[in-house]
């Protein structure tokens, strides 16, 4: 058995500890500055107070201030911040970490580099590290369709952990696999973190049409919804996926499995993504719409702030057509120049059928 | 502008009045055997009551006993019944069609040939054909994610036409597009009628999930639904339907975009299939499902049935591995034998990560 830290205690990081538990690990779940009110709430009565659950057994609470504890003799540790929270969590961990305690991250999103292109978070997190230890932590990520209340509520789960290194992932798999918990294994790190990422930005864009028809004023008497928008636009977001993750150096095939159109399909099931995808499409400006989610974290924004820097200096580069990713353009067009939704479905599909 | 005939006055056929009105045609709507209602109520009050809808302008309803006068001087056919009665429709329009006619198929399924092989349905229709006319009907199909009621309520939908010959699609498109009605074409009629089939039989293999949740005791208090299962069953489908478009002699790449994950997404969202999945989900044998569906066209059953008589055939031939396609034999297993559902999880993902 182990002794696992979690760094993180919102949502994902705290369900992290039911498979683990269940395993029969020792669990120390940390929050980050963020997550006092949590940690406190836990140290109380081991009631999460987002989960809306009871801790399991061998699992206790850190608050940040006794992070230097909480990481004392660990033998793994699991990145649950947020995307907005990897540069703290890689300054903040970097004096604990060594070559023979694996990261395991399950923030999904994208970061820029340094020189303006895209990054993934693993290696973004790798860079920030000091000189004494970067390019030694041996680092994996998991993808695929995975809501923290299931994962707590020990519903079937399949998931992918992704890394470079095939040997590190064999010795994580079965620190984490329960019967309800089913962990398959990828060494293409690029494909499964650019699908996290990307999930979350055209998740958002499928949204638009519940907006439209909120708009439009709604189903009405014979119940037309705009199911079959969202249906093409899911359609056009899995081809524009695969192009992103061959830009990335993924391997497409990563799209059409449990890292892309799975992950895909259960964050469209609802939650903030769908939230402010709905929002904008139902006539709210970016601000007026992150205005009425104020204090929700939202990595598709983020993620699509990113993709509006990097678009045009891939295209300047000649890896990118300017015809290319027309459904990805214009939400960068909505949310890094607040234009309006108008949905440009005549450019859609042009490459595919 | 055209004088079109729709044989098939169900929700589909009865959409794609639309359309068709909107673009100024002559369109004659002719109910089925199993229509006679329909049409009565259209022609009484216009008023269709499947769709909720007021016929459009332009329409005119006929009942199958008058399929000679309502055929008579048309340019163009729409094939409007469900998967069962493509033997039907083929016996009774075979005396009227010409070989000027095209004949445009909305029916979605698979068929088994004489010779127990997977036969597409133009192809079927057109084997049933008498000889006289056989192989010299223009035959096209429709496929994409395309809810009838949104249709008729002129919700924006993308769909795709498929056929044999581009300048068949070219001259039908035109008659068909519309502001709401976006068309694209594809000459790959297998990979569009095989991802047509399949979208049912994987939705009501996905919506298992519904129905496992229900036997499970619900969401509970925490809300811990069965999305992270639906998510993994929906990748396993997707990456099966592209072996089967293979075996098909279709091009994977039509799984990714409309015909597949954007009908499949579409076919998720409600209705008879996700009915049917549900209420074997939840622990009734297939007799007692359709029992509870007793009248409901159930062409994912239907569909499931043939594939549970082909795949065998398919693995002795070689074509086929047998640790193959693992989530569509369960639903064979499900549906052909009765067997209780046990989905095999472990044994998906398995050569796609």
């Amino acid at each position: 058995m182990s002794t696992v830290a979690i760094v993180g205690a919102g949502f994902m990081g705290s369900a992290m500890t039911w498979p683990l538990s269940d395993n029969g690990h020792q669990v120390r779940l940390v929050g980050t500055y963020l997550d006092g009110e949590i940690i406190a709430a836990c140290r109380k009565d081991r009631w999460h107070p987002k989960l809306r659950r009871t801790l399991p057994d061998g699992v206790t609470p850190f608050f940040v201030e006794e992070l230097e504890e909480a990481l004392k003799g660990v033998e793994l540790i699991v990145q649950g911040v947020s995307s907005p929270g990897v540069r703290w969590a890689a300054e903040t961990l970097a004096s604990y970490l060594e070559p023979t305690v694996p990261v395991l991250a399950i923030t999904k999103g994208l970061a820029l580099a340094d020189d303006g292109s895209l990054c993934l978070l693993p290696d973004y997190f790798n860079s920030l590290l000091p000189e004494r230890i970067r390019g030694q932590v041996p680092l994996a990520a998991v993808g695929g369709p995975c809501i923290a209340g299931e994962l707590a509520g020990r519903r079937p789960t399949c998931v992918v952990f992704a890394g470079r290194e095939e040997a590190l992932l064999q010795t994580l798999v079965p620190i984490f696999r329960t019967t309800y918990y089913h962990i398959g294994t990828s060494s293409d790190l690029e494909g499964v973190e650019t699908c996290a990422a990307l999930k979350n930005v055209y998740t958002a864009g499928i949204a638009l049409a519940s907006g439209l028809l909120e708009a439009a004023g709604g189903p009405g008497e014979a119940g037309a919804h705009m199911h079959n928008l969202a249906a093409a636009l899911f359609a056009q977001a899995s081809l524009e996926m695969e192009r992103l993750v061959e830009l990335m150096g993924g391997d497409r095939r990563r799209v059409h499995g449990l890292p892309g159109v799975g992950d895909m399909y259960v964050t469209c099931q609802g939650g903030r993504t769908v939230r402010i995808g709905t929002l904008l499409g139902s006539g709210l400006s970016l601000a007026q719409a992150l205005d009425r989610l104020a204090g929700v974290t939202l990595e598709s924004v983020e993620a699509i702030r990113i993709l509006a820097q990097a678009l045009p200096r891939l295209e300047r580069a000649g890896r990118l057509g300017s015809d290319e990713l027309p459904f990805l353009r214009h939400l960068c067009e909505i949310v890094a120049q607040e234009k309006p939704v108008r949905l440009p479905l005549d450019h859609f599909f042009s490459d595919s059928r």
